[in-house]
């Protein structure tokens, strides 16, 4: 229907691995039965046996145990069970909850969410490139305080935190630490069994898995009410029917990154910004040069509009996008690029370019020929002055 | 691994109907961009029209209306969001929920969470068929109520509410009406345009769609707080990444199932409890004879375990279950069993019979004949007595 598109957005990561599609279908049409335990039929007990083994290849992934493990339906399920969760089970102990004001949405309207039942937020400032202010979460944390939710890397400008810190931190006040890893399991490290980490949100579309599969890590011991009430699945701490062809899709994504695809992806990142940068004049890298998601590079064009780039670059053949994949559909300002002190002019000249598996060096030279184009075009044109 | 096993368990809807596979994969390989509005790109806009496509076909079959629909990660959570959702939003009318004893686990559970958060929970006795005791409902509902939930049918032993009279009486006391419709949904007919009823769960997996969907049917201008937090998907009322291969594989179901094969699967289940109880002696149906699911069938074999019998029949080639799925996992009587007058020894011997797409007339006379030997058999050895 339409032509052939370069995705260069959210979009590039969530094409399914035709192999993970492989190793879900036979949990489609042949061992589909419901799970069930030692009880029971022995269909049942095959079909469980492959989900403990998808639990265990994901929770291995992240240096966990398998108990350790739930499924959820993505990582916006993850991160509201992380916050309330945590929120029900301690609000007789304190009331209070430390965010960054740069989470994604799940982590910062379950707080806001929260705030309303009556707990009280701390939304961290960020420097100019994402970091969180280390001095004032050592000054927020209370004996009020039951958690801190600091994600591991920005879904927008890409800045990966000193989640080490911050989680010792947590652990010397005896406080909980959650960290939103959407977008880095799979990509970068992380393992909690080193880590001072309580809490972890993963996903699995964001590797080129299933789309409504997501888990969260729960240390052993972590108090935690149960969020989505209903069956004894997952341990008994999150209900519904257990969905098998998701979870092993989802382990079959994991087992399919390689520390190679990851130093493929930093490369891409790398030639893009340091070309656009380079070749094309006002223009601003948003996030922290290094300390950034190997898959994703963020820049301000200034003086024109995101949005009429990637209009422009559609038209070209190529997708990316402005903000996080849930701003594109508002034309509010990225409460990322306000975060690290941007106004709405730089907010709304923001590019978005996110690498997957499917994208090569080629593709990164063609697009940056094509923004240096499109901008130049669009500045000629411009009613935000300058050419 | 194991031998071809017949199904006649919950597994017998679980299995997806190629067809619908074949519906979800475009959405896999091909369409699979982040959906996006007008805003953003042609792709996205293609991945749009498919969910907002399936949302229609899905919303129809219930005579909604698109917007009414919201899809969700299946039953479970559509019901956690039906009776959380009211409960927050209408915590300063009133706290009080009524349910019935023998409501699925979702709807029972969220109850039994809010209760613990301070909302007063009437459970409604049913009679000996499993029917909601309507005078005592109509007693229940007060200045407080806000919320009747009773299940359309139950998940054991199959009796059809009267949702027609319940809601009827809600509506006439301004109270919302929520009915779960799990496992009628596709089968018996549910048109929200004539019956009274405010919010309704439904799921893929009952109607051998895709595993982690469902949704929840919100009538136009009822009072719900967002339960799932984060991005502004599903019309800003149920946020995540939009499983679009899920919702298209929904919406592929919904479209296959025809009144002829409910017609089929009801002679099934007659000609199952004809034989069943005609041949087999000290036999009882449990749930309503004929004001039942269509796909259903559950019998207590007295003087048997249910557990024993699903056992030998599993080493014959059949799969049947006792009491729920969930329930299956545990050696805890139904609470659907004691909620109609049946005592423990009832309730462990009731075996459950689920019909689906792919069961024949063969298949039941099959298990009929097995189930006669079996049962039979393990009377002999019966500590129970009797034989």
């Amino acid at each position: 229907m339409f032509g052939e598109l370069v995705y260069l957005d959210n979009s590039a990561t969530t094409r399914l691995d035709e192999r993970v599609l492989e190793a879900m279908t036979p949990y489609f049409l042949e061992t589909y039965a419901v799970a069930t335990s030692e009880f029971g039929y022995s269909p049942g007990i095959e079909a469980k046996e492959a989900l403990e083994k998808a639990r265990e290849t994901i929770a291995s992934a992240l240096g966990a145990t398998a108990e350790e493990f739930v499924f959820t339906s993505g990582s916006t399920e993850a991160s509201n069970m992380a916050l309330k969760g945590v929120a029900m089970a301690l609000g007789k102990k304190g009331t209070h909850i430390i965010v960054s004001r740069i989470e994604d949405f799940a982590v910062l309207y379950s707080a806001k969410a929260l705030e309303k039942q009556g707990y009280q937020v701390t939304y961290l400032d960020v420097d100019a490139e994402g970091l969180v202010d280390l001095d004032q979460l050592r000054e927020a944390i209370s004996e009020e305080t039951i958690l801190v939710s600091i994600q591991h890397a920005n879904q927008e400008i890409g800045t990966m935190q000193d989640i080490e810190t911050i989680g010792q931190m947590c652990r010397e006040k005896g406080v909980l630490f959650h960290t939103d890893a959407t977008h880095t399991f799979g990509r970068v490290g992380l393992d909690v069994s080193q880590a001072p980490v309580d809490l972890v949100t993963v996903s699995a579309h964001t590797i080129h898995g299933p789309r409504g599969m997501g888990g969260l890590y729960m240390r052993k011991g972590t108090p935690i009410t149960r969020w989505m009430d209903g069956g004894f699945q997952e341990f008994n701490r999150r209900a519904g029917l257990e969905n098998i062809p998701g979870a092993v899709g989802f382990a079959k994504a994991v087992e399919l990154v390689t520390p190679e695809e990851n130093e493929r992806l930093q490369a891409l990142r790398d030639h893009l910004i340091d070309r656009v940068l380079r070749e094309i004049p006002h223009t601003t890298l948003n996030g922290h040069r290094w300390q950034r998601l190997p898959q994703n590079g963020n820049i301000t064009f200034h003086f024109v509009e995101g949005e009429s780039i990637t209009l422009h670059l559609d038209m070209r053949g190529f997708a990316v996008s402005t903000g996080s994949a849930c701003f594109s559909r508002s034309l509010e300002a990225s409460h990322v690029i306000m975060g690290i002190g941007g106004n709405h002019e730089r907010a709304h000249g923001s590019v978005r370019f996110t690498f997957g598996r499917y994208n090569t060096m080629e593709d990164v030279d063609a697009v940056v020929d094509a923004v240096a184009e499109v901008v130049t075009l669009l500045r000629k044109i411009s009613p935000l002055g300058k050419a």
